[in-house]
């Protein structure tokens, strides 16, 4: 690999383990698919491109059938943005574990970090925040998602769990003006949090302007108390990203405004009437044994 | 990071996993340093200068005192040849298991390949061999080291077995003239192999010529159908290497010439007394039940 004079390497590696990255009932397509894009969004999330990708595996066994399937996931998204596999080790091992590292290039003047946020920015999200977490609420808890919703729904929402778009053409584009990036991999509110302490700032969120795909809007119409899930579910690898409110013309992809950065630390949700939400469904479980309807 | 100016990235990944690349045994600080040395060794036998180095850890539990000690020895190797952890991600899995990812640079007309054995080349090798092998045969078949053999040398192959010394320095410095280099992992035959397969050439060995430790001379001295050993065993981690005899003299550290690169494919071993080895080691498992004195 060259790496074109005056930019700078940036890499990111991630390790996956069945049955607690992904459920273990993941076709292999998806299983290859998903490894690279977390992986894709967090160069993203640097405003990076990318260069290469190296690839370890430890299998319980060699199955072609499986080994093949997982192989085109792999590749459909690695050809999708030229990413070449430069390297990889598959060994035996009882437990399917991923490691994935991939490697990118960027202006070293122009590479989105967690730590520069300001008070007065804008807080932004690309996409819709939430379909990743019904996803697999869908799949541990069969008969979790409402009756209402059609099979169409529900297969973007699967869709929107195990191949996630690494938003490369965003954070690279993003990386021209924006403060502060992070991909939502943990949460919304968590990795909001990540950049609020990097940054040494607080912000305050309204959660109705949280934007949602017509398939999340539909079960929330039959399940209200689902509602909070898109502030607390990750997976969804779309960018949060603040900037200045001059800037925002600048933004020439789907994204949403949805808060903004203050000076004063902590993090404040306000709901639909503009009240603060008393209690923040920051660790909310959607899957505990003990969910109640929740505000 | 950053890569000077018209020198390529080479990238290098392992991924070990206890008890198979390891025994479970081996201490904490050991596996970290081990699990470095394989990866730059990768990287010498490239003749390439490590960059920076990724780590994706998948443990059982998080042991702080083994974190420490494994941390400890990734660290100490680390330091010694300046690589900097550029990444890290780590999860929890019932199988410990180590993903290592090292970046480096060099010059791209002068990166040592597999596939550039020619004919009349000498092949040679450095440091001793077949050390790493007994090191671990006395650890998995206790009292199977001689009675005769020092504890200052038992010692030494331990050490070659948990914390080989990747030849960074001798790689950068055969990049400049040498023409196939490997490192030796899975056996002095088999990397070899490796070598004429990809260069489409043979080779002769002879097998007195392998440069022995005193603690191996010690070893064969006392049990001598262990001999073989050095021609199979791995994790040795020296560079086997081809190179014009015109351009030995070039060759300022320790290495010593085991035979010759030939036109003729296939690859022939010599005894002692130049005959060649009717029963070539190859696949001979120093721990298999069914061990017997071989030639």
């Amino acid at each position: 690999m060259r790496v074109p004079t005056g930019e700078a390497l940036l890499v990111s590696t991630d390790v996956l383990v069945s049955d607690r990255h992904f459920p273990a009932a993941t076709s292999p397509f998806d299983v290859g698919y998903k490894a690279l894009a977390v992986n894709l969004s967090d160069l993203a999330a640097m405003g990076a491109r990318p260069l290469g990708v190296t690839l370890g595996l430890a299998l319980p066994n060699v199955d072609p059938v499986w080994l093949e399937a997982f192989a085109a996931g792999f590749y459909t998204l690695a050809a999708e943005h030229a990413v070449r596999l430069v390297g990889g080790d598959t060994v035996k091992s009882p437990q399917l574990t991923l490691a994935v590292t991939v490697m990118g290039r960027a202006n070293p003047a122009q590479i989105l970090r967690r730590s520069s946020a300001q008070p007065g920015d804008w807080i932004a999200v690309t996409g819709t925040v939430g379909d990743a977490g019904l996803g697999l609420c869908s799949i541990l808890e069969p008969n979790s998602d409402p009756a209402s919703l059609s099979p169409a729904d529900l297969t973007f929402l699967h869709s929107r769990l195990n191949r996630p778009s690494p938003r490369l053409t965003e954070g690279h584009r993003l990386a021209e003006f924006a403060h502060a990036a992070i991909d939502i991999s943990d949460g919304l509110l968590q990795d909001l949090q990540h950049i609020l302490t990097a940054s040494g700032v607080g912000a305050v969120i309204e959660q109705a302007k949280i934007p949602l795909s017509p398939a999340a809007q539909a079960w929330f119409q039959a399940d209200p108390t689902a509602q909070v899930l898109p502030l607390s579910a990750g997976d969804d690898y779309e960018l949060l990203f603040t900037l200045k409110p001059q800037d925002w013309p600048q933004v020439d992809f789907p994204a949403t405004v949805i808060g903004r950065i203050e000076a004063e630390p902590g993090l404040r949700v306000l709901d639909a009437e503009g009240q603060p939400l008393s209690l923040l469904p920051h660790g909310f479980d959607h899957f505990s044994p003990n969910r109640t309807s929740q505000p």
